[in-house]
């Protein structure tokens, strides 16, 4: 039987993740697997830990990576924060609001949503008039909606949250560590995010932050979470974050993903020595090259200039262009992976990354060359 | 800051897991990242679903490997399986068995445990009296218990269960890969390991596998399962194993690991190229020429013989002997790991793991050598 494994081709990853991983993390996630409760590994937790609160800007005692991929990071925001009855509010533009939608009502609360329209941001107008009339235990919204490359503003919405009294839920799977997240300054009580976007690491884990009134809300819980492999009252007694801990040794709770973390470890240091000013620029400087290279040759972007993510960009597809086609002569001919338009915009868009280490000026001079080929 | 990874030290890692990786998944790790709907990674997630069902003796469709730990896995099989008040049996002698039962209690099922000392094996003839009189839903029990190394009698079990009408659900993150598994002529409906141990493979993922009964009752279901990022039903959208899957074109669920894929699929190659009679053989013989080193050092076994794991062996702590400094010692002075006891066991055995590549002679003559040295 052919070693599959040998077959396997460099792709430039330009689609809406994974995105390129940096030659450090592949040597780190490569390294000899120790115990989960080696002291050397927890000083790597720990090590982990402090770089996930300088990256998001936050002193959250409970900041930790969720041994699951970006959804999982979700799936533990929403089963620990809720319980049955809990009045939940979605701030909706894509498919990432959508799945909060279905992940918080299959938990038992009470699930509203305001919807905008796809690719274009939330508007904190129609969310403050609303929110003057309604009180909600949890207001969600996805910070870099993947689906449509759209910003939203999480800022502004944070302060309309706080007088609302509910807890902010904050999505940036697609921001974190290509644009700054700033937890604290910003009112976020709950954030998730994934690896394999902006981090440049393989998927595989999920960051998340609590805030003080976040922890506070899940320590005292009426119910058990319902979800064991993801309470946090437990698997802080390993992580060692504030939730449930009740002394500084680490309890077992799961076998943690050894060599996973490793490669978190490398990519959050590499991000942090590179300088995250830096790093932000650079996905700026690719995102401009490449949309003033896609309007040169007639295309156009989803989104109004204001609210574009420089790391996910919708790119309409031109009338009569065979939009799959176009993916598979990219992937075939050229080994580039750009990614397709997800429910109501399939067929109409596609997703381009310049996420982590793919935003590089040499990788959207090669897409555009591509593209002049296939298109 | 001093990079860590430059700090980590190789270990021979004898305790439950995680165990030793074998250079091919060190090197099988690190191959570049593609994406996860590229036809590449499509095809290697065919040979993953296809290597385990030879390797549990199955022909389940529904058989693929869950992202996240062993105890992911467990969450799956309960959270699919279960809806509020089903009836719920646990055959319990250990950590794991108590795992099981918490976590189904979470979900709102009714769930009562049979508890046999730990250190001895669930006793058929009281279960078989037991479940003459009393129907259950879902009767769960563990192939091969970490916390006390028990070889629980899954096969006569299983007939038990099948005569009262329930479902099987068997917990084997210890036995996979180390010792015979096979789900259908078991009648095992419902199965969960993990990766890091007999697969010698880090931790990051769990292999789980459901008989057509079970995928039956996931696709019946009254209500949604609770829980969006396990459940199978959309999961198989994207696999393509029976449950919920409608069409064969695969639908992005969420983005798999991709490296640790890789890492699995490898690990599985390994043990099939060596032969399943060849590895099964390798962990028996080490595991009798640790227990005559033991014995011969005047250790002794904390399980009888004809129930004794190959892979995980609890050796009593000697009167007088400080059990973590022992510990300690291998692993400061040796760069061995080897495990604590838990629960009711903590402070009276080693665990002392052989399982996959950790499984071979020199290893376990290098443990007993420096055993001479600390005790």
């Amino acid at each position: 039987m052919t070693d599959l494994l040998k077959t396997l081709r460099e792709t430039l990853l330009m689609g809406p993740g994974p995105s390129m991983v940096s030659p450090a993390v592949y040597r780190a996630i490569a390294q000899p697997t120790i115990g989960h409760l080696d002291p050397a590994f927890i000083g790597l937790m720990d090590a982990v830990q402090e770089d996930l609160r300088s990256l998001l800007n936050t002193g959250n005692a409970l900041t930790l990576p969720i041994s699951g991929t970006g959804s999982a990071g979700m799936e533990t925001c929403f089963v620990n924060l809720l319980e049955q009855g809990d009045r939940v509010m979605i701030l909706s533009n894509g498919v990432f609001g959508t799945r909060m939608a279905d992940v918080a009502g299959r938990l038992g609360a009470e699930v509203e949503s305001m919807e905008f329209e796809w690719g274009t941001p939330v508007d904190p107008q129609l969310v403050a008039s609303h929110l003057r009339e309604n009180q909600y235990d949890l207001i969600a919204v996805v910070h870099a909606e993947t689906s449509t490359g759209v910003l939203n503003p999480v800022e502004e919405i944070g302060k309309l949250v706080r007088e609302n009294g509910a807890l902010l839920l904050v999505d940036s799977v697609t921001g974190l560590g290509g644009m700054p997240v700033h937890l604290d300054q910003w009112g976020v009580d709950a954030f998730y995010s994934g690896t394999q976007k902006c981090l440049s690491c393989p998927p595989g884990l999920s960051p998340v932050s609590f805030s003080a009134r976040a922890a506070e809300k899940i320590q005292s819980r009426k119910s058990r979470v319902p979800n064991w492999y993801l309470d946090l009252n437990l698997i802080c007694g390993y992580w060692a974050g504030e939730a449930g801990a009740k002394n500084s040794k680490r309890a077992y709770h799961h076998t943690a993903p050894i060599n996973m973390n490793y490669a978190l470890y490398a990519a959050l240091r590499e991000v942090l020595i590179e300088g995250t000013d830096a790093v932000f620029d650079r996905h700026l400087a690719a995102h401009r090259q490449l949309v003033e290279g896609l309007e040169d040759r007639g295309l156009s972007m989803l989104v109004k200039s204001p609210h574009r993510l420089p790391m996910l960009n919708a790119v309409k597809v031109p009338q009569g262009v065979d939009e799959a086609a176009v993916r598979s002569k990219l992937l075939d001919e050229h080994a580039i992976e750009i990614g397709a338009g997800l429910g109501p915009l399939a067929g109409k868009i596609w997703r381009i990354g310049l996420m982590g280490h793919t935003a590089r000026p040499a990788n959207v001079e090669r897409l555009l060359t591509a593209l002049d080929q296939v298109i």
